[in-house]
């Protein structure tokens, strides 16, 4: 790991990520050279430096700092910070990438530095990933990857990934793997995508987007299905986001009619979250929408006797929606629908549509709420 | 779900599924036809009926059957079996499937015999489940799909599908997919393979998984990358079955050092469970073999200090293992390695190799082991 750079052609955001780190090394260096104590400006990660930007449709960082001054009881941190920073530059460089656990495993031969626990390294890493994000980078850029993989994806949708040598691409076409699925890989920046889809299908289950998938639900209506596999992860919700963005298309949410399935998938997937607004910039995906299944369709599809109670869980998680949530509470439709819920008493997953018949969902459910979508909640 | 099966051509498998149930139900209809109470023969499920085969390397359901009845107490479960074996019947004849969860929500229009929650409609699946496997058929034959699919997989490996049109098929070619990865369905039981790999890695993390396909592990050691993902699910553990059986592969697994990594990923994979003994014969990998990460790695890579303290959960399992496994126990140099752990007091997961770089376990750790491989643990 201590090699310089070679002269590897970079793409820009690699670049960039560079001149963030080697950026900071030089002011630390340049204070070293002078004399000074360095120091390094982070940004507060707290809730209490979270703003919620309406335009944007996310929470998103404050301006306040904080700073990581080279004192007698900081010098470890301190370091740890600089040495884990150079790991990223290295990785950079070198094209490679180190989950958290192992940038954690990596320190085990730093000496008297090392992290005595993974808390320790991920809190500075959460601090570098903070800083690189006033940048607009993403610790996928700085190269640590989340531990998790995304979700599974059919339809017509062609990924364009880097193959093996310098230089060459690979073409995934995913109308051509039969019931089996594209996984999405832990980081997704590199991709990029060609499609004829007029949207994206997000699912809540596995089961119901192996059946979407095996019916070929993607021909018919046109879309690339996604699985989320209940709350997506990093890599799913940024595979989303890229692939809305790039393609210009809407994005349409698909869960269980349950709090869960509004506050933790749907909401998480669309605005983030208040605890983590360093990264929203870059995972969440504002122009989501929610397709189903709603409170009303457990009306309008006479799912009643196919539905559950609502556990003390279900109506504490409703009722924090109502009272505390920024997001459900600008939205007159959101709070309608959750009231209405909690009067029901009742929760519905997206499989109780198979009292219909198991491609009730497909044949009718679908084709009509997509017919309607000025119905989909916000 | 009420017109008859058409005159598609059956596939082999589907064909024997059919027979199963249409010999149960004839016998039935003989009964009722002869003014006698009709009854269905099950197998015990519990542990008291379960034997260990050392030859063929798990533990199998035995002979004990219990006898369902029609009487007065009994109407409605010997109702919604006969309803669950038709509806199987139709999933085989339409080439559908249905998750356990749909299998319960379809009740939902049964009337008086609808199921009230899903561990009614799981058990009555489980008894349907266990008399098709004494006649070799998987719950998946019967076309109750798991809710969860497959892990990833990457490598020389070319799956075969069926295409959406009938007699169609589709060939997905694992080295084509970039830095994803082919995610492997619900059921298993359709796909073939080709393949010119020499072996198959069962990988227990992603992060693992993601490295080892980055760097074209499987070029390099020509093998196929599987990953597990923890305990692997039901479609993981049959893909690595028939895939391994049909093309004559040996299977290495390769987790943390811990006796969750030996107990619950390896011994599920390699042995099964005593539980759930019906689905042994579909699930287990006898040939599966254990390359690593072992106690011994610890001092042979001076892993001492990227290691944790073995907790109490642990090392209950661990002496668990010593004293109950037969699996464990019958075999001399697990003993060994369970008791050096305990020993030890410490576990070591996988990622601890990044203590020596990166990519020390492409470069030498997996080539080292794969040198040697009789010294695998079996």
């Amino acid at each position: 790991m201590t090699t310089e750079p070679g002269p590897r052609e970079l793409p820009e955001a690699d670049s960039r990520t560079l001149a963030v780190i080697e950026s900071v090394a030089r002011e630390v260096a340049a204070a070293v050279a002078a004399g000074e104590l360095p120091e390094i400006a982070l940004p507060l990660r707290g809730l209490g430096n979270v703003r919620y930007d309406a335009r944007k449709g996310y929470f998103e960082l404050g301006d306040a700092r904080k700073t990581r001054a080279l004192t007698a009881g900081t010098a470890r941190v301190f370091a740890q910070t600089l040495r884990l920073m150079a790991v990223s530059r290295r990785l950079v460089a070198d094209g490679d990438f180190a989950t958290k656990r192992e940038a954690y495993y990596i320190s085990k031969n730093w000496g008297d530095c090392r992290f005595t626990d993974q808390s320790e390294s991920d809190s500075v890493m959460d601090d570098i990933e903070a800083l690189a994000s006033m940048h607009g980078l993403s610790r996928e850029q700085l190269r640590f990857y989340p531990e998790s993989h995304g979700g599974a994806v059919a339809g017509p949708l062609t990924v364009i990934d880097r193959g093996a040598a310098p230089g060459e691409t690979v073409e995934i076409d995913c109308t051509t793997l039969g019931s089996g699925a594209y996984s999405i890989p832990h980081s997704v920046e590199h991709l990029s995508f060609e499609t004829d889809a007029k949207f994206i299908l997000a699912i809540e289950t596995g089961g119901m987007f192996q059946r979407l998938n095996n019916h070929r639900f993607w021909r018919a209506a046109k879309c690339i299905l996604v699985e989320m596999s209940g709350v997506p992860t990093r890599a799913t919700r940024r595979f989303i986001r890229r692939l809305s963005e790039a393609r210009k298309l809407p994005v349409y949410c698909f869960t269980d009619c349950d709090p869960y399935g509004f506050s933790n998938i749907y909401r998480t997937l669309k605005v983030g979250s208040g605890n983590a607004a360093h990264i929203n910039q870059f995972f969440c995906v504002p122009q989501a929408r929610f397709l189903g299944v709603t409170p009303r369709d457990i009306v309008d599809y006479d799912l009643a006797d196919a539905t559950h109670p609502l556990t003390p869980a279900d109506v504490k998680r409703a009722r924090d929606a109502l009272a505390n949530d920024p997001f459900f509470r600008r939205h007159r439709a959101w709070v309608t629908a959750i009231e209405q819920l909690i009067e029901m008493g009742v929760r519905a997953e997206q499989q109780a549509l198979a009292k219909w018949g198991l491609n009730y969902v497909i044949e009718e459910y679908l084709p009509r709420k997509l017919a309607d979508r000025r119905s989909f909640l916000p």
